[in-house]
């Protein structure tokens, strides 16, 4: 019952004592040289062979990873780079993270009107409907990250007992303010939107007192979190920005409620990417990633009241 | 040269007197029975077996209509909710699209911050870099839709001399308002994203002296479209919401200037579905859409100063 909801996200959370969330965002450039390679020779150098050492390259990190962290995070756009065979292995990627027990946040930042949105929710939280009584889960992740832009006709079909679903509050790149951080009559427009969102996640409170309607807030502003975080006492925060972004351990601390709970912490390329910094032996990446997640939850760890 | 640009938009517009676009949103309740049955025969009731009756009614509908239109824009969420292999039939679907002269807008309102943006252009409208010098066109759309809620380091990467984008500034749905209508400081929230828009693409202005950088403005806010045509005189305008929406030929003739350019106007499911309401044999769903597309384009055209 209700095994993609935030209680779910949380059990795995306590039970790993970790509040973090390793990005798959599997770019050719991350992926040592030698799984290229050995791809590009059985497939040429096409998508197909792209997307053979992408595939390879996410299941030896799962395989190293997923007794450390709670959940991944499969960034689409690196899937829909190589075209349909990277969508193949994307689909690939969350059915074997989920059957060694990790729980699956599909980063779209999918966005539409109501029939689309519903669309796009059966896609990656949902079933879809084959006819016949016949229905099919096609991305069958846990979560996905959505765009709140078009209001909450957008933002409905997504809403389930069963699923989360992270809604795009304050995001952390350089650029977010553009839009975000302008004046309303009610506060910013990210305030703006954090009200929604606890209005969108009432009916979906589990029995940690979250809401399935969780938020996206950077890291890389947090003076904006700690804002937020008081706002929203009851909404999961799906933090990227740690790392790479600037983000430090002291900033992300923010995050968290009293409960120790109340965030998951994302790291993408410092932990894809750990052999390359490390300078280990490529073929010791896997090793290297499970390292820096390591590293990564203790630190973090230490900074939650 | 410059094969995506607004500039071939607006010559095929010219060429064929349509300043319309065939929505392709192929739920597969929009298919005829015999297709849909058909292809689960071949495949069995599967993902696979849906993909194929979408390909199926996608070729029927482009071979009716490539001659009438001077565009398509595939719905990518109807693609998705069938797994990889919709993927595929979206990639299908838009390689046969232009094939036939048509100018292809991918809808899929991508957004994310700026290193994965970058990730989202290259795979509808630039290029995959496999190494080795060797660049592959993912999903090779002329254009896509796109969400600005993370600001200009989401939006640059799509800007190009070569590709169009369309960005979502005021939408057709019910709840658009909820964030679109309220007000900052310099007027609203679309006014204020309206603005960026122009900011965006005033060095991609092309010789009919419209932008590469579009705006989506909804049909059924006639009003908004109305103020927004006046703000906004060299962005081209993607309009929503004609028809099945509610929007009018009246109503969307406020998208267009004085040079009888500016807008498109998309239909989906009025074309696709118009042999639902012609009562017409399911055989000749595609005849109905020409039929459909033809009027459609008559009775714009004729409001069209």
């Amino acid at each position: 019952m209700y095994t993609g909801s935030i209680d779910t996200l949380i059990k795995a959370i306590k039970k790993k004592n970790n509040p973090t969330v390793a990005g798959l965002d599997p770019k050719l450039d991350f992926i040592p040289e030698y799984y290229v390679n050995e791809a590009f020779e059985r497939h040429g150098r096409t998508l197909k062979g792209a997307a053979e050492a992408i595939w390879q390259f996410n299941k030896r990190l799962i395989d190293e990873l997923y007794d450390v962290v709670p959940a991944v995070k499969p960034q689409s756009a690196y899937y829909e780079m190589y075209g349909f065979e990277g969508v193949r292995v994307l689909e690939q990627t969350i059915s074997y993270a989920k059957e060694r027990g990790l729980y699956v946040i599909a980063d779209v930042k999918r966005n539409d009107i109501g029939t689309t949105a519903d669309a796009y929710a059966r896609a990656y939280i949902g079933e879809t409907d084959l006819g016949n009584g016949i229905n099919v889960k096609a991305f069958d992740a846990d979560s996905a990250t959505v765009n709140a832009y078009l209001g909450s006709d957008g933002i409905k079909p997504f809403l389930s007992k069963d699923k989360s679903i992270f809604v795009l509050v304050k995001t952390s790149n350089p650029s977010s303010g553009e839009l975000q951080d302008k004046i309303l009559e009610d506060g910013t427009v990210y305030e703006h939107i954090a009200g929604l969102v606890k209005e969108w996640g009432i009916d979906y409170i589990g029995k940690n007192k979250y809401s399935n309607v969780g938020a996206v807030v950077g890291a890389t502003y947090p003076k904006q979190l700690e804002t937020l975080r008081e706002m929203m006492p009851n909404t999961y925060f799906l933090v990227p920005g740690y790392g790479a972004q600037g983000g430090t351990a002291k900033d992300v601390a923010k995050a968290f409620n009293k409960d120790g709970l109340g965030a998951i912490i994302n790291a993408s390329r410092s932990i894809m990417c750990a052999y390359q910094k490390d300078k280990c032996a490529p073929e010791d990446f896997a090793k290297a990633a499970r390292a820096e997640a390591i590293r990564m939850r203790d630190e973090i760890v230490s900074y939650i009241k």
